[in-house]
């Protein structure tokens, strides 16, 4: 796909209802179940409606082929295959991500409810958009929650140019007494998705965030995302990039965590075992704390919104940008299109229109062009 | 204190033995009964084993004066104030934090290996070393185990140069069928130690690392490390660093995770609120998870030894510089100097006899100087 400057810069607005009808149906057209196939569609909208279009209608090309070819088994139910009470394992039986993660953090709340704290850990699943959902969804039930997923291996922990971990999500949320708080980042300083954004929107990448085949700096957005995919020799590089300097080690350290826990304590498959022989077989790690467990919830979520404020209110480096807290700007983004519309790239839209004809679908209605 | 050039390159070599036996008379004659010494020389000298002198007896005068001065209160013993099965919350009652977090940690070990997982949280308390020796003393017991803790306030999250957070170290331990697996690191790309440290040895600080009054990138050790300690405008950066093209907001949210869990959670103080009054209340954290509730402990650890070894084993950038995981340096550092005694900065050395003095007891023996 090649875009002139002037392409790239065109957006549509959909209506948010209207782009999460059109995904439920795009994916039960494919072959999902009703209810499998509105979490999957709630999922991919809440990560467009938030900002991180890396995460939303963009990557529902991957869900229906994979739907219709089999990759993603559209007749899978998750499956509890060890209870022991405050920990569980949930089976996929390889169907899509979103449902068995949703099914494991409702699982972990329960638990959390009954025990004071539980982990529920998934094999056998797929891509499960943004953790950042599943987090909300345990805080909202009164829990400090902790989401992971592991992925194809496209990171490189320091003092290799290997891909070695996936953009292995780091998330929490935690209860506030305005709401919820929630962190969801790639342990990579830059997902592949925002290199795929740059190279739309034709701007520039920055050094140390991705090495090349002769092992150094990689600074062409669409040769990177293309040697990624490839597996040509590409790798991103972790939070704190590839020396000890800058704090590598720790990034490398954070893509490791999750690779633990959604690789060999879940039972599932890690690193360069992911997606083969036509299966991905990740894994996905949920922790729930009860906050009543703890103490008065009420007390807890005061002193979080209060710690949070403290931190906004600190002086800022620059008078006219206000310190943030994770989830600030994501609030915002969010509540501007809800109200507006979510602004889908043109080329994206054009995507939803064939993949709507592949399904035998109508196509979405689009609201107007983004100024 | 002023180094020249030469005096600062002069170690003397301690025999880890001694080391720890005159730590512990230290702390005992400054007042601490003797179990909560032991354990407290353990974590100290562990540090300076592992190469993390930074939180080694390098410390050992803020100890020792706490307790005779009653900042530390040389009488509290850690108590389990609320008791949920699986969630526990211990009062540290202002006494030494090496104790009071063992404590956690053993209860913690007791209640997953009842429920599967647990959660136990420390309140009242003082500074307690090295996270990593209480993860790895949860992962010996076979528990997938995290330990956080806050701290004095040294770390501006992005967009202010205000000190918010702690140091918190981002820590977890995994057994392996080798031994265990253990990260610890500071949620900042660099410690305060660190840049002690450097000014000992005159080795420049890097862009990036922290800010000054100025709200710009700080160069000089010495005086950040004086700017932190009297609170006058300076502030080490997160991971990521103070922007958010390099994952300063991923940097930042780490920060935040350690001080949610170990703060408003924990019901401890948090960020300006600690050391105030006379009284550090500090928070930790501590969760584990038993693997023997996932699956066969037996699998899961040769499962986690295999990923650790496909990582050493994958291509190194530079060839003659190994790919390392988490643990692998500390690990060598600490045989080499159990065999042949710790490395101890001649100016710390002094210190050390500066402190026998002040509690009345014989100085350490060093064995020779290190070359």
């Amino acid at each position: 796909m090649t875009h002139t400057g002037k392409q790239q810069e065109w957006r549509r607005l959909i209506d948010a209802t209207e782009l999460t009808r059109f995904t439920t149906e795009v994916l039960s057209a494919a072959g999902a179940r009703h209810t499998d196939a509105a979490v999957t569609a709630e999922v991919l909208v809440a990560a467009d409606l938030g900002g991180v279009e890396s995460h939303g209608v963009a990557r529902l090309r991957r869900y229906a082929e994979g739907l219709r070819n089999g990759d993603i088994n559209r007749f899978g139910v998750p499956e509890t295959v060890t209870d022991k009470g405050s920990v569980c394992v949930v089976d996929a039986h390889n169907a899509l991500g979103q449902p068995a993660l949703c099914t494991a953090v409702d699982l972990a709340i329960d638990r959390a409810g009954k025990f004071g704290t539980s982990v529920v850990t998934v094999r056998r699943s797929n891509h499960m958009g943004i953790a950042g959902w599943f987090a909300e969804r345990g805080a909202r039930a009164g829990m400090f929650t902790m989401v992971s997923t592991n992925a194809v291996p496209q990171v490189a922990p320091m003092g290799t140019n290997e891909p070695m971990f996936g953009t292995n999500p780091f998330c929490y949320a935690v209860p506030t007494s305005e709401g919820t708080l929630c962190f969801d980042g790639a342990s990579s300083t830059v997902s592949r998705g925002k290199l795929e954004q740059l190279d739309r929107l034709d701007k520039p990448m920055r050094p140390g965030w991705a090495l090349g085949p002769d092992g150094r700096t990689a600074l062409g957005a669409a040769e990177t995302v293309t040697g990624l995919i490839n597996r040509k020799g590409y790798a991103l590089l972790p939070l704190g990039g590839g020396d000890q300097d800058h704090g590598g080690h720790k990034g490398s350290a954070l893509g490791l965590f999750a690779e633990l826990l959604c690789g060999p304590l879940a039972g599932a498959r890690w690193s360069r075992h992911t997606y083969q022989g036509g299966e991905a077989g990740l894994g996905h790690f949920v922790f729930c704390l009860n906050l009543d467990a703890l103490g008065d919830q009420g007390v807890i979520r005061a002193s979080v919104e209060q710690l949070a404020r403290e931190v906004r209110d600190s002086t800022p480096v620059d008078p006219l940008t206000p310190v943030r807290i994770p989830g600030d700007r994501r609030r915002l983004v969010t509540e501007r299109r809800l109200a507006d519309g979510v602004p889908v790239l043109e080329s994206v839209v054009a995507d939803l229109d064939d993949i709507a004809r592949f399904v035998g679908i109508e196509p979405v209605s689009t609201l107007t062009y983004d100024t």
